[in-house]
Formats: structure tokens, C-alpha cells, sequence
């Protein structure tokens, strides 16, 4: 039957990715999956817990007769921000709440698991379900790359610099010389076409009409943006937006996030601890301010995201998330889905930046050329890089 | 003489645009020139003596030989934001500083305006100083508007509410029936193209590729707007961006700025005074977030700058701000100009709305099809309004 | 009669203190009655009606039965803080009121003051009337008292330093040696005795025992607190109470208010203008905290408001409030007063510390060595100085 | 040998008060030793590592030759206030730290327990480090109330409301009659007088002189305070201070802490879950400002500390911190001790109210009738209660 030869690697998947974001946690000390050291970072245990309340929220309780739900208050706690599902922990509180236990949220976990697994292979399941499954997993693998970045930060804040894992393989660099790629005048296609799973945000391929441009074929390295430091570019307001230059002072920006200067010496913290600055490895760690600040710098500018899109076959990506110049928005014919599914892109379409590529946090089989990530320009916890354009 | 006969004309303009400024002012109590209710509301006198300021720092100082400062102390007072120039007041002091007086600050307007004339008869002056003398009489047009919408905020927020003038003609409205205007999917070109004066952010005329779309051929009426507000638009989150819903929280927005329900019936604040709504007239004083809201709640959107500007002509604007569906970002090889002048516009492109058109407190001839005006999407105090699209 | 006999030197004493309070403001420009720079600095205008609106509301309004209120808008302007006399505008918004404009307030002032007349000369005056009476005269005393230090903080914040008055006649210091006056442990008495006019605090004579205690016959001057300034008292924590070190980082506090070291050398604004210090002079303007701080550098301490009373005849005071160790806390037997009167005093009661004596801008005739003035620790735009114990 | 004969009971001490601190953890969760809901509430793991670090570093490491120091990081993060003792982390990021983990803090107290031990049994113990001793111990007393009441406040402010202890037995109320008693004016005396620990602030027994009074010979209880409540104590500005007012409208106050009203029955969160209101039991979890406001809805005030401790010997107490009518004010004579056991209690005597007595929470031992204990008034996470005097 149809179903049931559908459902198999259906299954796989979602336990594939469901474990994944159990492995990504392996290292942890239990207390480290429950702090919030800032309100962009979430506690480990709640990344658990929401990716788990997606599935029971929006596939177990709608469409599984039998399903009985595993705790009535745990809507309260692991919704995030969908207004259609009721009252919800206000997001700066997270960090405030020590139960559920970690014990309790894999508990949870193993519970959804299973029936889910019950789900899959029961006549329940059909056809129609499958792009909410698919948007699950997908949401999921979204939370997996956070789970990196807010540990990353929970533990290279702590003034103790535990490691994640002493051992981790560094990604080796590209060693070929720098260009710039030259692309003229014209229309291009921007955006996703199936088959195969996107976002709502990438959706409605359409034409854009681009001037000629230039992009280079590499990320930005920390020795580049030493240059832009150690030129002053931190303390002269020509190359910032006056936004940037506010933030800026009001929070003395003085480096990418992560980096200290000790003993006369630029350190950063990594995941496996401190380490001195490799001046070879792509920057990482910086906001849209910054980024485009070192753009004016180097008499360059951020490429729009459909510039980036445009080229994208044309270079190698996916360490850093690139900040692009283009503000986040909808694309020609863009529609909100009803009901809270509609929440997820749509209602974040306003004073946010667009990011392309990928990351060395981003779960494999997770990237696009289409994808569009979007960032307030202040933020720098994500793995974010800089390409720069004329 | 090539220049002479140039210079007279110019002249004109300058005194002209001058006595412009005044003449808004005409009405005023000395008190009323003092005050600052909220940051963004800068008090009259700061306008007359900042636009005065410019012609003086940016004019006479450089070029004119014999000039003599008429305030050393001036240039720290009424610096608006131009890092190049050096420390000045900072925004959120203006309405703290009761000197220079009135009196002074119409001094230092006659001593500026002397030593203009003076200069544009001169030698000194030269056809290269031209598109900086533009320069200041734009930017002293620009806050004519905004003495206008300042104004009003002063005396609007005062709880005597006074008004401005008594007797303030009505522009009447068109009253054929609304119609979508409907453009075909194809390459536009969107920008200026001399001759004559614009901004640096409107240069650069080039091609988009636009999409089929649909623009209203009216504005929206305070009449249609309450339909909004009576169907519980204020309390449906459905249609606000998520940065919206919680400055709808944070700010307990129920209605346009300058309504008031009193005794069951909405009111309004006019430079004219207290008055009852008009459910003919356009709508105006809303919020980026507002016209958003208002539109998803009608099933259309806002259009983009590209559409607006690609359909201008073919429907009647310039009484409202219109907010456009576009982030304020640079045109395809936009540069910043070198010095103080280059702060003038780029560095706002980042977190800013487009607004297009023009409105009932531009001055005459201020206005272009492909002026480019920008705002915070929460502001709501300059006469802003809703043309749908979809 | 009794009652016309009395009352002759009641409306002298009536009309001498309203024409006080717009003798001081002579000096002014318009301007200058409008702004307020900080929420405890309050504009010029508003003291003038608040004082009016004090006589209007509780005497005229309740016992002339032919007053016509001047302005119906006026009690939600004028109202400071009493929530018994209904709505107000709130405390820093005073300085975003353009209107009533300062002519305004004139002829409120004006109208006032002839009705008040009326009335003190009619039948319904009586002698139950004169203590409400005496109370309205005493609180436009204090407003005068920051008529002057309000002007000064407005002109001394304005970056141009207008004088107040060129010419002011410094007061003379005596020159005597300093002393420590010695008292001896006992029974002390504390509090008002009529006859005569006091606040509701001072009120209750009562008992109090008191150690052995030490006072000094001086003020402490410009020159020895310019001491311990150098002697890095400001960034020694071991001098300062928790809070204060606090609020000396947050507010980066390094010298009394109204100090500027320009070129090398402290200057310090006075109603005069700018002016070199001098070291002879009272030491004036500082915070509670930085009076602590300065004897405890001294190995000193502040006396308490009963050592101060106790021992305030034996030694000269009235050129600065000064800062006592004792918390405004009631005396014993205290007790409101019903209605709005109540709220003068006793529910600022806690948070506050006492200051004792007077300064150079109480007006004559309105100190008594009972007087209870108070204020936050944090506050030093009052003449405030430092009499040491031990 | 006198000291081996002292040291015996000084280690037993030692060992049962540290014992004491790791039982009342006993029945929580590792999550729950973690967060911090508000400023005020300290994570229980930081108590834990805090009273430790206070042995390590005011007795082992200065006087103990051999002393190893068991983490050179651990004072930066267990520090809390002690400018003298170098950079701290910040009282507000103390819930962000995952690390030190809590196993790490329960071996660094066993490390210390040992070597405290042995330095307790060495000669390089003296009399002179006894007084050091007993200031930890009481110190560590002190963290025991505050662990009690922080973990009250995770739990009670956790949307699961879980219980601390299933079973706890509450204490009995006295069930005799309220009586006032009355006090004679006259001369009484305050403050300890040996022999025993006291702390500083307790120190210079002193004469006073008290007017007639009287004070209740019982607490006030639940039942009571909802009689102000139903009658609307909460909306009438007349009981309360202009900063209590003011407090209770930003925060919105309603109830004691821990008070929710379901389905139109208030309950209560305590240490066994939520519960109905006992109306006989002694109220608690109030602010001054509520305890205050109560008072004068009463007809009566709170006793001053002074009034407090002169008839303490005539009524039962120690179930709730009784907030009296008292600034915290040094006693007369009282001397901050050099270094940093000075900053223990002298640097915070401004801006804060003290109460007397001692509550359900205070370990056994730690109680006297001196002791000073004081909050600012706003705070109610304290088992805080009323006691009538007038």
C-alpha cells in the first residue's frame, strides 16, 4: 500500500533528527541546560521541550484520537511565541524556571517519541500530514543549530570557559587566492521551486532585475578584520550606520563576541575552550553593524540576498551565515498560512536583516541556496560571517 | 556676467524659503517655541536656529572670507547629528535649553540672512556652491514639514489643546469612486533623473522587475479605518507584525495619534483645534504598524516603493506620508558622498520604513515622485496614511 | 472688631509674599519659565500657579461663595501631587506644557490675588481660616526657595552659563577658628512649641536622650572638601554607604553639582555666572552621600537632627541645608491631617533624610531651628552643605 | 590546655551549622540549586559556595600557612558584595552560571570542611580567630533563612507551583486573646551587652528616651488583612506612602506575596504546595509599605524598634520579621571594623527599613532580641509580618 512504503523512511527521519538534537546535548552538566544568560539564548531543556511540544501540538493532539497529552501545564511553558495557542512563559523567563526537570523534559521526549511512532504506523497517518511532519523536523533542526549557538554562549560566558568538547575537528580552509565573481546586468530567478521541503519565506519564484555586480569567492578571515580593528575602525562613526554607531557606544563593541584580550593578546572562546585567534579562519561571531561597517571600510558594500542567491553556485558556503543588506521581507505573493502555523516566518517581516548560506552549526541536510535566515542587526551569537560585494 | 544672472534668482529662492519658515512660526507663543514633549519633537526655535546653523557651517564658514561667527557657542547648540562637525546637544536636551532666547535665535536668522545676500553678490560665490546652497534649502524645507507636525504635537499634547489657527481651509477630497489601478508584470524604472534638484538617496535611476500588481487609486478614510477599529483590529493579533503586537502592548495603541473618545464620541486634534472626526477625510497619524494591520485586515497590502513610484502618475498624492511595504535600504550604486554631507541620508538605511508622496505640511514644490522619506515603523507623528495594494 | 484688626497685617503679609515670588523671577526671559531639565526641577511658571492654584483651591474655592474659578483646565495643570484634589499632569511632563503661557499665569496670579483680597476683607473670612491661610503662605515660601535653586539649575545646565543677576552680593563668612561644641549626655527636648506657624512634622515636643556628642561651630568649606577630592575620596568605596557607591558610578559623580575643571582649574556656576572657586566659601550642593562620605574621610560622622536641634542655638546656621544622619520618620504622637492637607508631609515619610537649618535661598522669615526639611539621599541641587560631629 | 578544651565545641559547632545548610538543599533537584528568578533571590548552589568562601577567605587563607586555595576562580564568582576582596560577578548574572556545578560545589564545601577541620584542631588556631569563627557561622546562619525563602520563591514562582517538602507540620498559633499592652514614658535601653555573638550593628547598648505606648501582644493574621483587602485598602491612596503608592501601582500589588486568587478562592503558595488561606494563621510576605498601609487603615502604626525590643520580654515572637516604623541607623557610637569584615553592615545603612524578631525560617540559635535585621521597603519575599502598635 501507498502509506505504508511512504512511512518507513518517514519514520527514520524523524527519529534521525530527534536524536540528533539528543547527541548535540551529550556534554552537557545537567545545570547547563537550565540557565539564560541573555533573552536571545533559551536553556537547553526548553529547545527540548518546545521542539517536542511542536509535535504534540500540532500533529499528536489534532489528529491521533487516542492521544492523551503528557502533561497539561507543559503548553504553558514550551510554546514560544504562537499568540494562536494560548498563554505562554514570558520569553525572558525561561532561564527563571528549574521544573520541569531535565529528567522530565527527556521523559517527555521518550513519551512523544513513541507515540509518534504509534502515529506514524497507524492508519491515522495519511498524505495530508506529511508537510506539518516535515515542517516539524524542519523546526527541530533549526533549534539543533541554536542548541550549538546558546551553548556556546551559556558556556563561553561563564568565567569559568568550560569546553564543550576538548576534541573537536577544525573545518580546514580553502587555501586557493581570493576573487571577485563579475555578473552583469539583468534578470535572474530568485527563490524556491520544488520538489522537496522549503519554508513559506523562500516561496513564489519570480524574477528581480540585478545591475552588474561583483561578489568574492570568500568568506572574511579574523587576520582581515584585525586590519579593520587595528585601523580604528571601531572609533570612526564614517564607516557605521548611525544605529550602529549608538549601539556601538551604548554597548562598547570592540570585537566580535567571544574574543578577549589578554595579556596583550587576542584571544577567543571556541567550543573547545580558549584559544588564540587563528588569523586564517573565516570571522565569525559579528553583528549586521559590524559586518557593514568593515564593508565601508574595505570601499565595498554587503551583497543583497538576490545577489547572493544569483551566485551562490558559483563559490563555496555554509560555515558562516552571511549578513546580506537586504531587510527582511516578503517575497512577491507571499501569503501567511492560517491558523499558527502562519506564525512562523510571516509576523517577523519588519526591522530584521536577512542572512544566507549556512553554518558550521547548521544540521547536515538543512541548507538551501533559497534559505533565508533573518537577525535583528545587533545580534552576534550566531556563527554570522561576512562576503563582501561592489 | 554668467553668474550674476544667475545669482538673482537664487537669491530669491533663499529669501523666500527663509521667510517660509517664519511665517509658520507666525502664530506662536514665545513659550510654545521652547518645548520638547517626546525626542522625536524637536522645539520650533531648534528648527530656526538648525537650519540657519547649516548655512553658516556649511556655506559662509568655508567660502565666505570675511565671516565672522555669530555665536561660537551656536555650533554645539544647534548641531543636529553630523559626527564630522563635531560635540553638540544631544537630541533628548533640546526642549531643556530656555536660551538662546526667541529674540536670539531671530537675530541670528537676520545676521545669517545679511551675510547670504552679502555673499551671493559676491565674488565668492561661485556655480560650484550651488548644489550645496540647494542642499541647505531643502534641508530648511524639510524642517518646515516638521515644524508643521511639531507644532501640532506641542500644542495637541497640551491638555488646553489651543489652536494653532482658527481658521484652517479644508483641502477638499476627490469624490469619484475608488478604483484598483492594475500594472503588468515587467522591468520599470524606478529613480531620479535630472535635471533639478533630489536627495543622493533617490540617485541612480535604474530597472526593477516588477510583478503583476494592483494599487488603490485613493486613500484610505477615517471613516474605513474605524470599521477596523469597531471589528476589534487593536485586539486581533492576527494582523500585526510581531514587533507591532508588542508595541501595541507597550504603548496601549486603540486609535490614531490625536483621537480622543469623549462623552462616547471620537474626536480629533487639528491644527485648528478639538473636532469631531470627519469620516471623509484621509486618514492620517498612524504607524507603519497600523497601516500594515490595516491592510492584512482587508485582505491587501501596502505596496512597495517600486510599485508606488512605477504607478504615481497615474493617481492623485501629496496629502499623506504613505507608507510603503519597503525597508529604507540603498539604491544600486548609491555612494555616501565624502564629509558631513555624506551623513545626511545613508546612514539611516537600516531599521527605517519608506514613506512616499508628500503631505499637507510639505512646502510647495518639496515634493517628487521619487523623494524617498523614512521613519521608525512605530512613528506616527507626521501626516502619514494607507494606500492599499495587492 | 477683632477680626478687621487682624486682618490688616494678614493681607500685608499676604500681598508682601506673592509679590516675593515674582520679584525673583524678575531676572527671567520667557524662555527660561518653561523648561524643566529634570523631573525635580520643576519650570518657573508652574511654581507661580501651583502657589496660586494652592489658594484657589483651598481657601477661595471652598469658603467665598461668590469665586468663579479663574480656568476650570487649571487644577490638572497646577495640581503637584495631591490624589485627594483629583487628576493632574504627571511630574515630568511639566516641562512639555507651552501653555498657559507665562502671561497666562501673570493674570492668574493677578485675578487671584484681588479675589484673595476680596475675601480677606469680607465677612466670610474668619479666624478659623487663618492657620489654611498661613499654611498657603508658608508653602509659596518654599516654593520660592526653588524658584531659586530650579533657575539656577536651568541657567547652570544651559551650555551658554547666562547669569542669573551680575551683581550679588556675596554673603560674608565668619572667620572665627573652627571648634567642636561639646554636649553631655541627657534628656534633650525636641520639636515646636507655639506660638506661632509650624509644619505638621515638627509638631509634638518631645523628649529625647542623647550620649555625649561633639558639633562643629562651621560649615565645612569649598577648600577642605576640595581635600578630600584630592585625596581620591571619590574613588575610595570605603567611605561611601553601599547605595551611594552605586549611584557615584552609575552617575559617574566626581565633584559637587555646578563644579567644572576647565583648563586645570575648578570653576564652579553661580547665580552670577561662571566663576574660579573659592576655597573660604561653604561648601554647597552635594548629595547625602558625598556629605558621609566626607566625614567619614574626615574619621567624622553627620549629626543626627536631634543633635543638630539640640545643640542649633549655640552656634550660627542659615547659609546652607544641611545633611543630618537622620532618616524623615514621624515624630512620636504625629498624626495626618484629614483630607488634602494630610498629604503635605506625612506620606513622604520614609526614603528620605532630614536636612536642618536653612540656606541662602530660604526667604527671610520662614526658618525656625525646628524646621524638618527633607529630601533623597541622591539629590544636590539644593544649597546643601556638611556640618561634622562626632 | 584552654584551647584544645574550647576548640571541641567550636568544631561541633562548625560542623552542625555547615551540616545544617546541606540538609535544607536536601530535597531539591539539581535544576533548582540553578536559577534566579529576581535580583533578591540567589541561586541556593551560590549560597552553598558563598558561605564556604567566606571561611576560605577570611580565615583559612590568612591564617591557615599550609592552605591551598581550591579554585583561584572561585572568588571571583562567589564574592558577593566585598569591594575589599576584589572584582565579582555581578549579583544579577549569578543565575546565568551553569558552572561551578553543584557537585563541584559540594566537593569545594567538603574541601573546605576538611581543612577547616584540621586547621580547627591545629596550632595556628587561636583565640583570636574565634571571634572571626562565630561572624561565619552566623553569617551562614543568615544564608540558611535566605535558602529557605529563595527556594520558596523558585518553587512558588515555578508554573508547576511544585512542593519543597510534602510534609510539613505547621507551627500551632497561640490561641489566647489580642491584648495591647502599654508602656510608661520614660528612659529604656537599647542594644546587646555580652557575653555571646552579636553583630556590629547590635553593639553600644544605649539609653533611650519612649513616650507612652502600647503594642499588641499577637500578629497579625490572614483573616485580618483580607478585612483590608475586602474593604479596599489596595485603591485607597490615603494609607499609603507617595512611595508605596507609587510602588503599588508600577508593580500592580494586590495581595501578599505568593497570593493567588482561583476561581474566586484565595490560595497560597507554602513550602507543601498550594494551599487555602488559613485565616488564623499569622500573615506574611508583605512589604513595608503594605504593612504600613495596613496600620494606618487600622487606626494604629507600627512600633519603632526601639518601642520593639523594650517590651519584647511581653509577647511571644519569632514566627515572622516584624517591620517596625525604624530607618536603619547606626546605634549611637557605632564604628565600622577596618578591612572587610567592615562592609558587613555599616554600608547599608540608608534607604532601608529594619524589622525585629525572627521567623519560621531563622535557624534554631540564631535569634536574639537585638538583632537588627532590615530590608528595603518594597521587598516581600522575607516571612514578613505585622505587629500593631499605636
Amino acid at each position: 500500500m501507498e502509506i505504508t512504503t511512504k512511512l518507513k523512511p518517514v519514520l527514520k527521519k524523524f527519529m534521525d533528527v530527534r536524536a540528533h538534537s539528543e547527541e548535540i546535548c551529550q556534554p552537557l552538566e545537567i545545570e547547563d541546560y537550565v540557565v539564560q544568560p541573555i533573552v536571545d539564548v533559551s536553556p537547553p531543556k526548553w529547545h527540548l521541550g518546545h521542539t517536542t511540544w511542536f509535535f504534540e501540538t500540532f500533529i499528536l493532539l489534532p489528529n491521533f484520537p487516542s492521544y492523551e497529552v503528557f502533561d497539561p501545564q507543559y503548553n504553558f511553558v514550551f510554546n514560544s511565541y504562537y499568540e494562536t495557542i494560548g498563554a505562554r512563559v514570558i520569553r525572558t523567563d525561561r532561564g527563571n524556571l528549574s521544573r520541569p526537570s531535565v529528567s522530565d523534559v527527556y521523559r517527555y521526549r521518550k513519551y512523544i517519541d513513541e507515540k509518534m511512532t504509534e502515529f506514524l504506523n497507524s492508519h491515522h497517518m495519511s498524505n495530508e500530514i506529511l508537510p506539518l511532519l516535515e515542517l516539524g523536523l524542519n523546526h527541530e533542526q533549526q533549534h539543533q543549530e541554536l542548541l550549538i549557538t546558546d551553548i556556546k554562549y551559556i558556556l563561553g560566558h561563564n568565567p569559568l570557559f568550560p569546553a564543550y568538547k576538548k576534541e573537536i575537528k577544525k573545518e580546514e580552509y580553502g587555501n586557493s587566492e581570493k576573487r571577485m565573481l563579475h555578473f552583469s546586468e539583468g534578470i535572474y530567478e530568485i527563490g524556491f521551486e520544488g520538489p522537496g521541503f522549503c519554508f513559506d519565506n523562500e516561496m513564489g519564484k519570480h524574477k528581480v532585475y540585478l545591475n552588474d555586480f561583483a561578489i568574492s569567492d570568500h568568506l572574511v578571515t579574523n587576520g582581515e578584520y584585525l586590519e579593520f580593528m587595528d585601523a580604528g575602525g571601531y572609533s570612526d562613526f564614517r564607516y557605521w550606520h548611525a544605529d550602529g554607531w549608538n549601539w556601538l557606544k551604548e554597548n562598547n563593541a570592540q570585537s566580535p563576541l567571544y574574543w578577549h584580550k589578554i595579556d596583550g593578546k587576542w584571544m577567543y572562546y571556541t567550543l573547545s575552550g580558549l584559544q588564540e585567534i587563528d588569523p586564517d579562519e573565516e570571522l565569525s561571531h559579528i553583528s549586521f553593524y559590524e559586518a557593514s561597517a568593515y564593508a565601508a571600510w574595505r570601499g565595498m558594500r554587503l551583497p543583497t540576498e538576490q545577489e547572493w542567491e544569483a551566485a551562490s553556485s558559483c563559490f563555496p558556503w555554509g560555515k558562516r551565515w552571511e549578513w546580506t543588506n537586504s531587510a527582511y521581507l516578503p517575497y512577491p505573493g507571499f501569503k501567511k498560512e492560517p491558523g499558527a502555523v502562519g506564525e512562523y516566518n510571516g509576523k517577523f517581516m519588519v526591522n530584521q536583516m536577512v542572512l544566507r548560506g549556512a553554518s558550521v552549526a547548521t544540521p547536515p541536510g538543512h541548507s538551501r541556496f533559497t534559505y533565508r535566515n533573518f537577525f535583528q542587526p545587533e545580534l552576534k551569537w550566531q556563527f554570522t560571517g561576512i562576503r563582501l560585494a561592489k
